[in-house]
């Protein structure tokens, strides 16, 4: 049994491939803000059902290793919007601003999910969004 | 036969799981605005069925309950953009400004639906849009 | 023969339900614009096939009958942005600026559609758009 | 053997119908730009699997033939933005700005993609964004 929490999340997760999987292949932080509202990203989770869903993220990068997230609870009948700048959100991943990067949603259960960026680099807000379509694909 | 009728709709559609059912996850409000638009989000439906279609609206919360609207009807052969923030077109919900939240809407008919989100709380517009996959999911 | 082109597009496409149908629920042209750019909508067509296809466009409003437009080509190996507030780009169709409507695109071939929107209401650009995906609906 | 990579890279394509191939019938990157930001648009790819992935894009015009990239390489386990305003970046296609196209990007290998667009013609940041459904298609 590995120590490292996220060395155990990740070894649970390869070796399941009945898993669903959600995707944001363009993620990013925006390096710069305007007053009142930082720039930053939302990973929006509903969970319909009555029981709390488990979801784990990877993060992938360009020029290294991906890095994945603690397990997250998302409670049965609530939706999150979950800020990718804040760690104790996103299960303990520390994303920087200003690098490109993608984002992978894991879950058991079947989830609505969708992920939206405000970009306030310039004085005015710029905000963009998409619904991602979960996916049995193989770990 | 309950007397109250979100409680009949809910009651309709827990044991119903052959509806089609749309999900909006990152939902919201924007709480401030600049003249002359005010900040808002649509539900735009399509009904291209010669017959009237109904649809319920649910909305869920990070910290408590979803609540459930009265029954909506989409005429047969038109298009209606419903405003969130406006209670009488969606069903008698009441949308408070500045919290997230998700958005499930459900239908026995087979729907066109997309949600759009006008921000102008800084004074330039900020759009956002959605196409929304209808889906048969347990209810 | 119906006399009348538009007619005749429609009835040919009521009495097929084979074709492919794209939609687009929140069609909108907005009512006002800054220099330099109009404010404006995009249908996007990509014919990745040799031939020539043709499509119909079916616009859908709140209180009033759908109307449609004549046949539109779209050159084989070629991808056009067809502009809704040219009606000579969109078969004949006219959208009144300001008015909340739908879209339906017909075609027998399978097409790549997206649907885009620049709003300059305000002195800043705002974008949205949506990859439509078609499907097989009964007319 | 075709002595010129780029009429070898279509003719490997176009008798080839099992690749996965994904669009956006509406890219454009904008003419003009407001500093610090250049207008452009991004093309964001993640490779999941532990295997580098191939990609050949193809760019679709109103009134001219398609053209296509050489072969570009996604590393294993890695995530790329694209740039389409950088030539070295799409395997040597040189899109003009300006000009109203469209995308294919085409892969053996199942891949996450999705399109963005920021547009800084205005002294304001637009951003839209598009998450591509990947399908198999006649070539």
């Amino acid at each position: 049994m590995p120590a490292n929490p996220l060395e155990a999340a990740t070894a649970a997760s390869v070796t399941d491939s009945s898993r669903l999987r959600w995707f944001v292949p363009d993620a990013y932080i925006p390096p710069t803000s305007t007053a009142p509202e930082l720039s930053h990203e939302s990973i929006c989770v509903l969970n319909r059902h009555a029981e709390a869903a488990t979801i784990l993220i990877t993060a992938y990068f360009a020029d290294r290793q991906p890095e994945q997230s603690l397990p997250i609870t998302i409670p049965g009948r609530r939706a999150l919007h979950l800020r990718t700048d804040m760690p104790d959100a996103i299960g303990g991943l520390r994303i920087e601003r200003g690098v490109p990067y993608a984002l992978e949603i894991e879950s058991d259960t079947d989830l609505q999910i969708q992920y939206s960026r405000l970009d306030t680099t310039q004085p005015a807000y710029s905000l963009m969004t998409a619904l991602l379509a979960g996916a049995h694909v193989l770990a």
